[in-house]
């Protein structure tokens, strides 16, 4: 049941990302960046944050179609991230989702340009949202999750702790679907707050099953190196704490994540439900 | 009176870019990132595209002041494009407006983050603005810029004509400033179309005149390297076309920001009609 809702999230997502490549211009005025930019975003992801939004839209009465827009605004700011987060003079990893990072397959400048480009497009597509509060939502979080990276990349270890670290570098865009979705079905404010407050407590859960499955996952499965972060000295939930306190930390946030789900009242919350569970349970 | 123009507009530019990165919560929570953000802002730009923007806004009929957040967010994309174009795998330059540049100042991966926030920063400020369309031309423009980059990148020499390389590279925040500007007084299509075509004239005669200056300029009064174009094996318009010839089109590209001035008719066309002549003519 799960497996399907995403599944037909991702495949909204998947069609509507294809046209807005195919309709911004890359291909005919500059193909290398339609290339680089489609090699990214059609690499595998799960379109977790376009789930997100649109099931917020849907829990607070909308379509899940009317947030399709900022759905994909939110997939193109994430795979941006991904290739800078890559480069090598950020964190050097020359493997995601199974291929070779962006910047090995098309050379550093172009991977820097891909990004730069996905994050304008980005903010073109929501132009055209009649949400209005969508683009707001978002591009604050595009900025907090820039903010989460530079004090990942330049905080002393231990100096800023590992929970306020990753609200910014992962939660803001989980925040920002929420938001973002729910203001698509022109959500009261009390509404987007439990919503945000679910995506706050969900991005902390999923980050947590992150950081366990890259000490414990199988290379394989996830489709990027295993076990990196220990080797890079990075401090994650699994090499700070230890994978057993982690999944304790998981678990808590799992329950924080129910707990804003049942302040939100109303909708069907179904799918929410199940996702936390499913990722408490991910083993990729 | 011109210069007293520029003034003004560059004046209301600083004050309220200054508020906005103060806003931003990057001093709080990511200083780094607010100081490379704020380094590189405050760098002793012209301003001339939140001028454009402005004086668009003039133009059509409302006030300067109603299109200060598209101008600010315009230099704050206008910025990041610098620092970006700036990075060891694009240009490689070590030298900006007199200083070092922001990776050399806080380092690569600093840099990229500055970009990228800069980048979301803007697009946090635009949502703000009440004019809509604003944000859609200023993304887009932000879209185009990056395929002229891209081209610049990747074409051989020669393969992708000059023209059509700045039209994107430097034209495509030119057009967006005088399209965001008008919009934000609600200026009919026609107005608007006819201001987009004085910017990008007038855009490529900026490009021109700045390509002569690489060429013939002073370190000293550029604040930047000089006969680096030429050095690079860069395609420009004095190293292509010759100084000579290259001055001729600059005058033809004048000519033809002032038919558009003409064709734009109503308002006061005084600080257009003398940008373009001091342009003609600038040293620096």
């Amino acid at each position: 049941m799960l497996s399907e809702r995403l599944t037909a999230y991702a495949a909204l997502t998947n069609e509507k990302l294809d046209e807005l490549l195919g309709a911004c211009g890359a291909d005919d005025a500059a193909p290398l960046l339609g290339r680089s930019m489609a090699y990214s975003v059609f690499s595998g992801g799960k379109r977790l944050r376009p789930a997100l939004c649109m099931a917020a839209c849907d829990f607070a009465g909308g379509r899940a179609e009317d947030a399709l827009l900022p759905a994909c605004a939110l997939e193109l700011i994430h795979t941006y991230s991904l290739i800078h987060d890559d480069l090598p003079a950020m964190d050097d990893d020359d493997y995601r989702r199974g291929r070779p990072s962006s910047h090995v397959a098309f050379g550093e400048a172009n991977a820097i340009l891909a990004g730069d480009g996905l994050q304008a497009l980005a903010f073109a597509v929501l132009s055209d949202c009649p949400a209005r509060d969508a683009a707001g939502y978002i591009a604050r979080g595009a900025f907090e999750m820039v903010m989460g990276q530079s004090l990942d990349c330049s905080a002393a270890p231990g100096e800023v702790p590992l929970e306020t670290l990753q609200r910014y570098k992962t939660g803001a865009l989980f925040r920002a679907a929420a938001a973002s979705g729910a203001a698509c079905a022109n959500a009261p404010k009390s509404l987007v707050d439990s919503l945000v407050r679910f995506a706050d407590a969900y991005g902390m859960l999923f980050q947590i099953t992150d950081d366990i499955l890259d000490c414990e996952g199988e290379a394989a499965a996830l489709g990027k190196s295993v076990g990196k972060d220990a080797k890079a000295g990075k401090g994650t939930f699994a090499t700070v704490y230890g994978v057993q306190r982690a999944g304790a930390f998981a678990k808590e946030y799992a329950g924080k994540a129910r707990e804003a789900l049942r302040d939100a009242g109303g909708g069907d919350a179904s799918f929410f439900t199940e996702l936390v569970g499913y990722t408490l349970e991910r083993r990729s």
